[in-house]
Protein backbone atom coordinates (compact mmCIF):
# COMPACT_ATOMS: atom_id res chain seq x y z
CA UNK A 1 0.00 0.00 0.00
CA UNK A 2 1.38 3.60 -1.02
CA UNK A 3 1.27 6.70 1.73
CA UNK A 4 -1.57 8.97 1.69
CA UNK A 5 -1.59 12.63 2.64
CA UNK A 6 -3.61 11.25 5.46
CA UNK A 7 -0.79 9.08 6.91
CA UNK A 8 1.11 12.08 7.95
CA UNK A 9 -0.53 13.44 11.24
CA UNK A 10 -0.71 9.92 12.31
CA UNK A 11 2.94 9.57 11.66
CA UNK A 12 3.47 12.48 13.39
CA UNK A 13 1.18 11.37 15.93
CA UNK A 14 2.76 8.19 16.76
CA UNK A 15 6.42 9.34 16.91
CA UNK A 16 5.14 11.87 19.10
CA UNK A 17 3.23 8.64 21.03
CA UNK A 18 6.71 6.31 20.83
CA UNK A 19 9.49 9.07 21.81
CA UNK A 20 7.17 10.21 25.17
CA UNK A 21 7.54 6.35 25.97
CA UNK A 22 10.94 6.29 25.42
CA UNK A 23 12.21 8.98 27.55
CA UNK A 24 11.19 11.95 29.49
CA UNK A 25 14.01 14.34 28.43
CA UNK A 26 12.24 17.34 26.61
CA UNK A 27 15.01 18.43 24.38
CA UNK A 28 15.26 14.72 22.72
CA UNK A 29 11.89 14.65 22.71
CA UNK A 30 11.52 17.78 20.39
CA UNK A 31 14.78 16.70 18.50
CA UNK A 32 13.15 13.85 17.53
CA UNK A 33 9.48 15.48 16.40
CA UNK A 34 11.60 17.88 14.43
CA UNK A 35 13.21 14.55 12.41
CA UNK A 36 9.72 13.27 12.05
CA UNK A 37 8.88 16.23 10.85
CA UNK A 38 11.37 16.84 8.07
CA UNK A 39 10.77 13.32 7.14
CA UNK A 40 7.03 13.29 6.84
CA UNK A 41 7.86 16.57 4.67
CA UNK A 42 10.31 14.53 2.48
CA UNK A 43 7.94 11.31 2.39
CA UNK A 44 7.72 9.15 -0.68
CA UNK A 45 4.11 8.88 -1.24
CA UNK A 46 5.36 5.22 -3.12
CA UNK A 47 6.66 3.82 -0.38
CA UNK A 48 4.63 1.85 2.46
CA UNK A 49 4.10 4.28 5.46
CA UNK A 50 5.89 1.40 7.65
CA UNK A 51 9.17 2.25 5.78
CA UNK A 52 8.72 5.92 7.26
CA UNK A 53 8.28 4.34 10.69
CA UNK A 54 11.09 1.71 10.26
CA UNK A 55 13.49 5.45 10.35
CA UNK A 56 12.01 7.50 12.84
CA UNK A 57 12.10 4.40 14.98
CA UNK A 58 15.69 3.80 14.26
CA UNK A 59 16.45 7.90 15.54
CA UNK A 60 14.26 7.26 18.00
CA UNK A 61 16.61 4.22 19.45
CA UNK A 62 19.86 6.06 19.00
CA UNK A 63 18.30 9.38 20.35
CA UNK A 64 17.42 7.74 23.26
CA UNK A 65 20.03 5.06 23.62
CA UNK A 66 17.41 1.98 23.96
CA UNK A 67 17.55 -1.00 21.54
CA UNK A 68 13.94 -1.80 23.03
CA UNK A 69 12.01 1.34 23.97
CA UNK A 70 8.93 -1.03 24.44
CA UNK A 71 10.10 -3.59 26.06
CA UNK A 72 8.67 -3.90 29.52
CA UNK A 73 5.08 -2.88 27.36
CA UNK A 74 5.72 -5.77 25.41
CA UNK A 75 6.40 -7.73 28.42
CA UNK A 76 2.96 -6.58 29.62
CA UNK A 77 1.71 -7.81 26.57
CA UNK A 78 2.34 -11.14 26.76
CA UNK A 79 1.80 -11.81 30.40
CA UNK A 80 -1.99 -10.04 30.16
CA UNK A 81 -2.63 -12.34 27.06
CA UNK A 82 -1.00 -15.59 28.07
CA UNK A 83 -3.50 -14.89 31.56
CA UNK A 84 -6.20 -14.80 29.30
CA UNK A 85 -5.35 -17.58 27.22
CA UNK A 86 -6.50 -20.92 29.19
CA UNK A 87 -10.30 -19.40 29.10
CA UNK A 88 -9.77 -19.17 24.96
CA UNK A 89 -8.63 -22.45 24.83
CA UNK A 90 -11.30 -24.11 26.21
CA UNK A 91 -13.44 -22.09 24.20
CA UNK A 92 -11.77 -23.21 20.78
CA UNK A 93 -12.29 -27.22 22.42
CA UNK A 94 -15.95 -26.57 22.93
CA UNK A 95 -16.49 -24.45 19.64
CA UNK A 96 -19.00 -26.02 16.94
CA UNK A 97 -16.56 -24.03 14.48
CA UNK A 98 -12.98 -24.17 16.38
CA UNK A 99 -11.59 -23.52 12.97
CA UNK A 100 -13.53 -20.17 12.51
CA UNK A 101 -13.30 -19.31 16.12
CA UNK A 102 -9.42 -19.46 16.05
CA UNK A 103 -9.70 -16.94 13.12
CA UNK A 104 -11.63 -14.70 14.93
CA UNK A 105 -9.45 -14.94 17.27
CA UNK A 106 -6.30 -14.07 15.82
CA UNK A 107 -8.02 -10.67 14.80
CA UNK A 108 -8.88 -10.71 18.41
CA UNK A 109 -5.46 -10.46 19.80
CA UNK A 110 -4.88 -7.70 16.62
CA UNK A 111 -7.62 -5.73 18.67
CA UNK A 112 -5.93 -5.76 21.97
CA UNK A 113 -2.80 -3.67 20.72
CA UNK A 114 -0.93 -0.89 22.12
CA UNK A 115 -3.84 1.58 22.51
CA UNK A 116 -6.21 -0.53 23.69
CA UNK A 117 -4.36 -3.02 26.47
CA UNK A 118 -3.07 0.32 27.88
CA UNK A 119 -6.19 1.89 28.63
CA UNK A 120 -8.73 -1.40 29.55
CA UNK A 121 -8.34 -3.60 32.29
CA UNK A 122 -8.91 -7.08 32.01
CA UNK A 123 -12.67 -7.38 32.20
CA UNK A 124 -12.69 -5.44 29.17
CA UNK A 125 -10.57 -6.21 27.44
CA UNK A 126 -12.34 -10.08 27.54
CA UNK A 127 -15.35 -8.29 26.73
CA UNK A 128 -13.39 -7.06 23.57
CA UNK A 129 -12.15 -10.71 22.51
CA UNK A 130 -15.82 -12.18 23.40
CA UNK A 131 -17.05 -9.07 20.61
CA UNK A 132 -14.85 -10.53 17.98
CA UNK A 133 -16.07 -13.82 18.46
CA UNK A 134 -19.62 -12.47 17.82
CA UNK A 135 -19.24 -9.84 15.49
CA UNK A 136 -20.19 -10.17 12.11
CA UNK A 137 -17.53 -11.18 9.81
CA UNK A 138 -17.27 -11.63 5.90
CA UNK A 139 -16.50 -14.99 6.34
CA UNK A 140 -16.95 -16.14 2.50
CA UNK A 141 -12.70 -16.69 2.11
CA UNK A 142 -12.91 -19.10 5.57
CA UNK A 143 -14.11 -22.08 3.26
CA UNK A 144 -10.81 -21.15 0.62
CA UNK A 145 -8.57 -20.74 3.30
CA UNK A 146 -9.38 -23.54 4.91
CA UNK A 147 -8.69 -25.76 1.49
CA UNK A 148 -5.52 -23.91 0.95
CA UNK A 149 -3.90 -24.26 4.52
CA UNK A 150 -4.89 -28.02 4.43
CA UNK A 151 -3.34 -28.69 1.37
CA UNK A 152 0.14 -26.06 1.72
CA UNK A 153 3.71 -27.90 2.69
CA UNK A 154 5.15 -24.51 3.67
CA UNK A 155 3.59 -22.30 5.61
CA UNK A 156 5.01 -18.56 6.62
CA UNK A 157 2.96 -17.28 9.57
CA UNK A 158 4.14 -13.47 10.08
CA UNK A 159 3.51 -12.20 13.25
CA UNK A 160 2.95 -8.60 14.47
CA UNK A 161 2.61 -7.28 17.75
CA UNK A 162 3.58 -8.84 21.34
CA UNK A 163 0.75 -10.41 23.36
CA UNK A 164 -1.07 -10.53 19.78
CA UNK A 165 1.18 -13.64 19.40
CA UNK A 166 -0.24 -15.63 22.34
CA UNK A 167 -3.80 -15.57 20.62
CA UNK A 168 -1.57 -16.95 17.14
CA UNK A 169 -1.42 -20.11 18.49
CA UNK A 170 -5.09 -21.68 18.40
CA UNK A 171 -5.13 -20.65 14.60
CA UNK A 172 -1.83 -22.62 14.26
CA UNK A 173 -3.02 -25.28 16.14
CA UNK A 174 -5.84 -25.53 14.28
CA UNK A 175 -3.85 -25.78 11.06
CA UNK A 176 -0.68 -27.95 12.27
CA UNK A 177 2.29 -26.53 13.50
CA UNK A 178 4.58 -28.90 11.88
CA UNK A 179 4.22 -27.59 8.19
CA UNK A 180 4.10 -23.29 9.67
CA UNK A 181 7.22 -21.34 10.35
CA UNK A 182 6.29 -18.79 12.31
CA UNK A 183 8.51 -14.78 11.52
CA UNK A 184 8.84 -12.49 14.01
CA UNK A 185 11.06 -9.08 13.57
CA UNK A 186 14.82 -9.08 13.43
CA UNK A 187 15.04 -6.03 15.74
CA UNK A 188 12.84 -4.29 18.28
CA UNK A 189 10.75 -2.14 16.56
CA UNK A 190 7.52 -0.35 18.75
CA UNK A 191 5.18 -3.50 20.31
CA UNK A 192 6.21 -5.82 17.26
CA UNK A 193 6.82 -9.39 18.18
CA UNK A 194 10.72 -10.50 18.47
CA UNK A 195 12.91 -14.12 18.87
CA UNK A 196 12.23 -12.85 23.02
CA UNK A 197 8.28 -11.92 22.61
CA UNK A 198 7.99 -15.78 20.89
CA UNK A 199 10.19 -17.04 24.02
CA UNK A 200 7.96 -15.27 26.21
CA UNK A 201 4.33 -16.01 24.70
CA UNK A 202 5.11 -19.86 23.97
CA UNK A 203 5.17 -20.02 20.98
CA UNK A 204 9.06 -21.43 20.43
CA UNK A 205 7.74 -24.30 22.28
CA UNK A 206 5.19 -25.31 19.64
CA UNK A 207 6.08 -24.02 16.23
CA UNK A 208 8.95 -23.20 14.33
CA UNK A 209 10.69 -19.13 15.01
CA UNK A 210 12.41 -17.20 12.62
CA UNK A 211 12.97 -13.76 11.87
CA UNK A 212 12.85 -11.51 9.05
CA UNK A 213 16.39 -9.81 9.54
CA UNK A 214 14.95 -6.36 9.92
CA UNK A 215 13.42 -3.63 12.09
CA UNK A 216 10.48 -2.76 9.88
CA UNK A 217 7.20 -2.35 11.43
CA UNK A 218 5.64 -4.70 8.78
CA UNK A 219 7.33 -6.37 5.91
CA UNK A 220 9.85 -4.63 3.35
CA UNK A 221 10.70 -7.87 1.35
CA UNK A 222 14.12 -5.70 0.23
CA UNK A 223 15.35 -5.14 3.45
CA UNK A 224 14.57 -8.61 4.82
CA UNK A 225 17.40 -11.28 5.36
CA UNK A 226 18.14 -13.67 2.04
CA UNK A 227 17.22 -16.53 4.12
CA UNK A 228 13.22 -14.81 4.57
CA UNK A 229 13.70 -13.84 1.03
CA UNK A 230 13.90 -17.25 0.06
CA UNK A 231 11.40 -18.56 2.31
CA UNK A 232 9.17 -16.23 1.34
CA UNK A 233 9.37 -16.70 -2.56
CA UNK A 234 9.06 -20.69 -2.05
CA UNK A 235 6.25 -20.60 0.23
CA UNK A 236 3.23 -22.29 -0.65
CA UNK A 237 0.91 -19.62 1.53
CA UNK A 238 1.68 -16.65 3.69
CA UNK A 239 -0.53 -15.42 6.74
CA UNK A 240 -0.14 -11.98 6.82
CA UNK A 241 -1.05 -10.73 10.52
CA UNK A 242 -2.06 -6.91 11.42
CA UNK A 243 -1.98 -3.72 9.49
CA UNK A 244 1.79 -3.12 9.39
CA UNK A 245 1.57 -6.65 6.92
CA UNK A 246 -1.22 -5.58 5.24
CA UNK A 247 0.81 -1.86 3.84
CA UNK A 248 3.81 -3.75 3.18
CA UNK A 249 2.65 -6.93 1.34
CA UNK A 250 -0.92 -5.17 -0.13
CA UNK A 251 1.01 -5.07 -3.48
CA UNK A 252 3.28 -8.57 -3.56
CA UNK A 253 2.46 -11.42 -6.07
CA UNK A 254 2.48 -14.17 -3.25
CA UNK A 255 -0.17 -16.38 -2.39
CA UNK A 256 -0.97 -14.57 1.31
CA UNK A 257 -4.23 -14.15 2.99
CA UNK A 258 -4.31 -11.19 5.15
CA UNK A 259 -5.76 -11.39 8.81
CA UNK A 260 -5.80 -8.39 10.36
CA UNK A 261 -8.47 -5.38 11.70
CA UNK A 262 -8.72 -2.37 9.78
CA UNK A 263 -8.21 0.30 12.53
CA UNK A 264 -7.68 2.76 10.03
CA UNK A 265 -9.90 5.17 7.87
CA UNK A 266 -6.43 4.50 5.06
CA UNK A 267 -6.57 0.53 5.53
CA UNK A 268 -10.12 0.22 5.44
CA UNK A 269 -10.34 2.27 2.23
CA UNK A 270 -7.71 0.03 0.55
CA UNK A 271 -9.36 -2.91 1.40
CA UNK A 272 -12.92 -1.78 0.83
CA UNK A 273 -14.17 -2.41 4.12
CA UNK A 274 -15.69 -0.39 6.81
CA UNK A 275 -12.96 0.97 9.72
CA UNK A 276 -13.24 -1.88 12.17
CA UNK A 277 -13.93 -4.68 10.42
CA UNK A 278 -12.41 -7.76 10.57
CA UNK A 279 -11.10 -9.38 7.78
CA UNK A 280 -9.85 -12.44 6.59
CA UNK A 281 -8.72 -11.51 2.52
CA UNK A 282 -6.55 -13.26 -0.21
CA UNK A 283 -4.11 -11.00 -1.57
CA UNK A 284 -5.45 -9.74 -5.13
CA UNK A 285 -2.31 -8.48 -6.02
CA UNK B 1 -1.25 29.21 26.70
CA UNK B 2 1.41 27.69 25.35
CA UNK B 3 1.95 25.68 22.37
CA UNK B 4 3.17 21.77 23.53
CA UNK B 5 4.84 19.26 21.56
CA UNK B 6 1.19 17.27 21.95
CA UNK B 7 -0.24 20.15 19.80
CA UNK B 8 2.26 19.69 16.69
CA UNK B 9 0.18 16.24 15.32
CA UNK B 10 -2.95 17.91 16.12
CA UNK B 11 -2.25 21.18 13.73
CA UNK B 12 -1.00 18.70 11.33
CA UNK B 13 -4.23 17.22 11.75
CA UNK B 14 -5.92 20.25 11.26
CA UNK B 15 -4.09 21.72 8.61
CA UNK B 16 -5.19 18.54 6.46
CA UNK B 17 -8.87 18.60 7.38
CA UNK B 18 -9.04 22.46 6.55
CA UNK B 19 -7.22 21.57 2.91
CA UNK B 20 -9.40 18.81 1.91
CA UNK B 21 -12.35 21.07 2.62
CA UNK B 22 -10.47 23.68 0.68
CA UNK B 23 -10.05 21.76 -2.75
CA UNK B 24 -9.77 18.50 -4.59
CA UNK B 25 -6.38 19.06 -5.87
CA UNK B 26 -4.17 17.11 -5.30
CA UNK B 27 -1.08 19.11 -5.66
CA UNK B 28 -2.29 22.04 -3.62
CA UNK B 29 -3.41 19.60 -0.47
CA UNK B 30 0.52 18.21 -0.68
CA UNK B 31 1.83 22.19 -0.86
CA UNK B 32 0.22 23.07 2.47
CA UNK B 33 0.68 19.85 3.99
CA UNK B 34 4.43 20.85 3.48
CA UNK B 35 3.84 23.97 3.94
CA UNK B 36 2.49 23.00 7.26
CA UNK B 37 4.74 20.47 8.10
CA UNK B 38 7.39 23.21 7.37
CA UNK B 39 6.01 25.56 10.02
CA UNK B 40 5.60 23.09 12.55
CA UNK B 41 9.47 22.50 12.53
CA UNK B 42 9.54 26.16 13.36
CA UNK B 43 7.25 26.60 15.78
CA UNK B 44 7.81 29.10 18.47
CA UNK B 45 6.44 27.06 22.14
CA UNK B 46 6.21 30.74 23.27
CA UNK B 47 3.19 31.56 21.11
CA UNK B 48 0.00 30.08 21.51
CA UNK B 49 -1.63 27.65 19.24
CA UNK B 50 -4.09 29.75 17.24
CA UNK B 51 -1.13 31.91 15.83
CA UNK B 52 0.72 28.86 13.88
CA UNK B 53 -3.11 28.16 13.05
CA UNK B 54 -3.50 31.48 11.55
CA UNK B 55 -0.55 31.32 9.58
CA UNK B 56 -1.85 27.80 7.85
CA UNK B 57 -5.65 29.13 7.46
CA UNK B 58 -3.85 32.40 5.63
CA UNK B 59 -1.92 30.13 3.67
CA UNK B 60 -4.78 27.60 2.43
CA UNK B 61 -7.30 30.76 1.35
CA UNK B 62 -4.43 31.97 -0.99
CA UNK B 63 -3.46 28.91 -2.36
CA UNK B 64 -7.20 27.84 -2.89
CA UNK B 65 -7.98 31.29 -3.85
CA UNK B 66 -11.34 31.05 -1.61
CA UNK B 67 -11.48 33.68 1.07
CA UNK B 68 -14.26 32.22 2.84
CA UNK B 69 -14.08 27.72 2.34
CA UNK B 70 -15.89 27.29 5.31
CA UNK B 71 -18.83 29.66 4.29
CA UNK B 72 -21.36 26.62 3.33
CA UNK B 73 -20.24 24.92 6.25
CA UNK B 74 -20.82 27.72 8.26
CA UNK B 75 -23.90 28.20 7.27
CA UNK B 76 -24.94 24.91 7.95
CA UNK B 77 -24.20 25.12 11.47
CA UNK B 78 -26.30 28.46 11.86
CA UNK B 79 -29.09 26.77 10.24
CA UNK B 80 -29.03 23.68 12.22
CA UNK B 81 -28.58 25.80 15.27
CA UNK B 82 -31.48 28.30 14.83
CA UNK B 83 -33.77 24.66 14.33
CA UNK B 84 -32.89 24.23 17.48
CA UNK B 85 -33.23 27.23 19.44
CA UNK B 86 -37.12 27.28 19.84
CA UNK B 87 -36.93 24.17 22.03
CA UNK B 88 -34.01 25.16 24.37
CA UNK B 89 -35.50 28.89 24.41
CA UNK B 90 -38.71 27.13 25.77
CA UNK B 91 -36.60 25.54 28.11
CA UNK B 92 -35.08 28.99 29.60
CA UNK B 93 -38.27 30.09 29.99
CA UNK B 94 -39.47 27.19 31.89
CA UNK B 95 -36.27 26.36 33.71
CA UNK B 96 -35.76 27.29 38.05
CA UNK B 97 -31.76 28.20 37.59
CA UNK B 98 -32.35 29.85 33.61
CA UNK B 99 -28.81 31.65 34.31
CA UNK B 100 -26.94 28.41 34.89
CA UNK B 101 -29.35 26.54 32.00
CA UNK B 102 -28.02 29.40 29.88
CA UNK B 103 -24.54 29.03 30.96
CA UNK B 104 -25.17 25.34 30.10
CA UNK B 105 -26.78 26.13 26.46
CA UNK B 106 -23.50 28.59 25.86
CA UNK B 107 -20.98 25.37 26.19
CA UNK B 108 -22.99 22.69 24.64
CA UNK B 109 -23.16 25.62 21.85
CA UNK B 110 -19.28 24.61 21.89
CA UNK B 111 -19.78 21.32 21.60
CA UNK B 112 -21.80 21.02 18.95
CA UNK B 113 -19.06 22.10 17.00
CA UNK B 114 -17.30 20.94 13.17
CA UNK B 115 -16.73 17.69 14.30
CA UNK B 116 -19.99 16.61 15.91
CA UNK B 117 -22.62 18.44 14.22
CA UNK B 118 -20.80 17.52 10.52
CA UNK B 119 -21.43 13.44 12.21
CA UNK B 120 -24.41 13.82 13.91
CA UNK B 121 -28.24 13.76 12.82
CA UNK B 122 -30.68 16.25 14.32
CA UNK B 123 -31.76 14.02 17.14
CA UNK B 124 -28.05 13.19 18.19
CA UNK B 125 -27.39 16.71 18.40
CA UNK B 126 -30.53 17.64 20.60
CA UNK B 127 -29.14 14.20 23.10
CA UNK B 128 -25.70 16.25 23.26
CA UNK B 129 -27.09 19.25 24.42
CA UNK B 130 -29.66 17.76 26.51
CA UNK B 131 -26.63 16.34 28.42
CA UNK B 132 -25.06 19.66 28.84
CA UNK B 133 -27.82 20.60 30.61
CA UNK B 134 -27.66 17.60 33.33
CA UNK B 135 -23.92 16.74 32.82
CA UNK B 136 -21.96 17.87 36.07
CA UNK B 137 -20.45 21.32 36.07
CA UNK B 138 -18.40 22.72 38.91
CA UNK B 139 -20.72 25.46 39.32
CA UNK B 140 -19.00 27.46 42.13
CA UNK B 141 -17.92 30.05 39.99
CA UNK B 142 -21.45 30.28 38.76
CA UNK B 143 -22.92 32.62 41.54
CA UNK B 144 -19.29 34.64 41.56
CA UNK B 145 -19.82 35.12 38.14
CA UNK B 146 -23.38 36.37 38.47
CA UNK B 147 -22.73 38.63 40.42
CA UNK B 148 -19.76 40.56 38.65
CA UNK B 149 -21.79 40.49 35.38
CA UNK B 150 -24.89 41.76 37.06
CA UNK B 151 -22.13 44.74 38.56
CA UNK B 152 -20.73 44.87 35.26
CA UNK B 153 -21.20 48.07 33.04
CA UNK B 154 -19.19 47.45 29.70
CA UNK B 155 -18.98 43.24 28.73
CA UNK B 156 -16.89 41.30 26.17
CA UNK B 157 -18.60 38.66 24.86
CA UNK B 158 -15.58 36.80 22.54
CA UNK B 159 -17.49 34.67 20.31
CA UNK B 160 -16.38 31.26 19.43
CA UNK B 161 -17.86 29.50 16.29
CA UNK B 162 -20.98 29.80 13.25
CA UNK B 163 -23.91 27.43 14.59
CA UNK B 164 -22.54 28.17 18.64
CA UNK B 165 -23.35 31.73 18.74
CA UNK B 166 -27.01 30.73 18.71
CA UNK B 167 -26.46 29.04 21.77
CA UNK B 168 -24.90 32.29 23.49
CA UNK B 169 -28.29 34.66 22.68
CA UNK B 170 -29.63 32.49 25.87
CA UNK B 171 -26.86 33.98 28.67
CA UNK B 172 -26.32 37.10 26.56
CA UNK B 173 -30.45 37.81 27.27
CA UNK B 174 -30.00 36.21 30.79
CA UNK B 175 -27.21 39.11 31.41
CA UNK B 176 -29.11 41.72 29.63
CA UNK B 177 -27.68 42.43 26.08
CA UNK B 178 -27.90 46.33 26.43
CA UNK B 179 -24.44 46.28 28.26
CA UNK B 180 -23.06 43.72 26.21
CA UNK B 181 -20.51 44.24 23.24
CA UNK B 182 -20.50 40.74 21.06
CA UNK B 183 -17.44 40.08 19.52
CA UNK B 184 -17.05 38.44 16.20
CA UNK B 185 -13.24 38.06 14.19
CA UNK B 186 -12.40 40.27 11.38
CA UNK B 187 -12.54 38.27 8.60
CA UNK B 188 -13.02 34.27 8.07
CA UNK B 189 -11.08 31.66 9.53
CA UNK B 190 -12.11 28.01 9.77
CA UNK B 191 -15.81 27.73 11.26
CA UNK B 192 -15.29 30.88 13.35
CA UNK B 193 -18.07 33.49 13.53
CA UNK B 194 -17.42 36.50 11.39
CA UNK B 195 -20.12 39.63 11.14
CA UNK B 196 -21.86 37.98 8.64
CA UNK B 197 -22.70 34.23 10.55
CA UNK B 198 -23.95 36.75 13.51
CA UNK B 199 -26.48 38.10 11.13
CA UNK B 200 -27.74 35.29 10.00
CA UNK B 201 -27.76 33.80 13.81
CA UNK B 202 -30.22 36.55 14.72
CA UNK B 203 -27.50 38.10 17.11
CA UNK B 204 -27.20 41.53 15.29
CA UNK B 205 -30.91 41.82 16.34
CA UNK B 206 -30.23 41.78 19.96
CA UNK B 207 -26.97 42.62 20.67
CA UNK B 208 -24.01 45.10 19.32
CA UNK B 209 -21.93 43.32 17.42
CA UNK B 210 -18.33 44.52 16.70
CA UNK B 211 -15.52 42.65 15.03
CA UNK B 212 -11.49 42.22 16.63
CA UNK B 213 -10.04 43.09 13.01
CA UNK B 214 -8.00 39.76 13.18
CA UNK B 215 -7.86 36.51 11.53
CA UNK B 216 -6.42 34.23 14.07
CA UNK B 217 -9.09 31.55 15.41
CA UNK B 218 -8.62 33.19 18.85
CA UNK B 219 -8.03 36.43 20.23
CA UNK B 220 -4.58 37.47 19.85
CA UNK B 221 -4.44 41.07 21.44
CA UNK B 222 -1.45 42.32 19.29
CA UNK B 223 -2.89 41.51 16.40
CA UNK B 224 -6.38 42.87 16.65
CA UNK B 225 -7.59 46.21 15.86
CA UNK B 226 -6.21 49.44 18.04
CA UNK B 227 -10.23 50.28 18.63
CA UNK B 228 -10.80 46.78 19.59
CA UNK B 229 -7.48 46.70 21.75
CA UNK B 230 -9.13 49.57 23.76
CA UNK B 231 -12.34 48.46 24.11
CA UNK B 232 -10.78 45.65 25.59
CA UNK B 233 -8.63 47.22 28.19
CA UNK B 234 -11.63 49.28 29.41
CA UNK B 235 -14.50 46.64 29.80
CA UNK B 236 -15.04 45.35 33.49
CA UNK B 237 -15.60 42.03 32.37
CA UNK B 238 -14.91 39.53 29.15
CA UNK B 239 -17.05 36.62 28.64
CA UNK B 240 -14.64 34.26 26.72
CA UNK B 241 -16.42 31.46 24.16
CA UNK B 242 -14.19 28.56 23.09
CA UNK B 243 -10.85 26.45 23.59
CA UNK B 244 -9.54 29.18 20.70
CA UNK B 245 -9.72 32.38 22.78
CA UNK B 246 -8.89 30.35 25.99
CA UNK B 247 -5.38 29.26 24.49
CA UNK B 248 -4.48 33.17 23.44
CA UNK B 249 -5.93 34.97 26.50
CA UNK B 250 -5.29 32.39 29.62
CA UNK B 251 -2.12 34.31 30.51
CA UNK B 252 -3.55 37.84 29.80
CA UNK B 253 -4.50 40.30 32.79
CA UNK B 254 -7.91 40.78 32.83
CA UNK B 255 -11.18 39.97 34.09
CA UNK B 256 -12.08 37.33 31.97
CA UNK B 257 -14.32 34.15 32.36
CA UNK B 258 -14.14 31.57 30.15
CA UNK B 259 -16.42 29.42 28.72
CA UNK B 260 -15.87 26.09 27.33
CA UNK B 261 -15.84 22.62 26.78
CA UNK B 262 -12.32 20.98 27.16
CA UNK B 263 -12.45 18.86 24.22
CA UNK B 264 -8.19 18.48 23.52
CA UNK B 265 -6.20 17.12 26.71
CA UNK B 266 -3.65 19.84 26.44
CA UNK B 267 -6.33 22.08 27.53
CA UNK B 268 -7.47 20.14 29.87
CA UNK B 269 -3.89 19.98 31.75
CA UNK B 270 -3.74 23.75 31.30
CA UNK B 271 -6.75 24.06 32.72
CA UNK B 272 -6.12 21.89 35.39
CA UNK B 273 -9.30 19.57 34.61
CA UNK B 274 -10.37 15.94 33.38
CA UNK B 275 -11.06 15.96 29.29
CA UNK B 276 -14.56 16.33 28.17
CA UNK B 277 -15.08 18.68 31.35
CA UNK B 278 -17.67 21.59 30.94
CA UNK B 279 -15.88 24.90 32.43
CA UNK B 280 -16.76 28.08 33.40
CA UNK B 281 -13.85 29.84 35.29
CA UNK B 282 -12.23 32.95 36.37
CA UNK B 283 -8.76 33.79 34.77
CA UNK B 284 -6.01 33.27 37.03
CA UNK B 285 -3.44 35.60 34.99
Amino acid sequence: MQTYLDCIPCFIRQSLDAVKLATDNQKVQEQIIHHALDLAGKMDFCSSPPAMAQIIHRKIRTLVKNDDPYKQKKQHFNEFALSLFPKFKDLIANSEKPFEAAIRLAIAGNIIDLGVISSLGLPEAECVINNALIDSFDATEIGRFKTEAENAKDILYLADNAGEIVFDRFLIEQIGADKITFVVKGSAVINDATIDDSRAAGLTDIVKVIDNGDDAPGTILESCSKYFQERFKKADLIISKGQGNYETLSRVRQNIYFILKAKCPVIARDIGCEIGHMILQKSKA
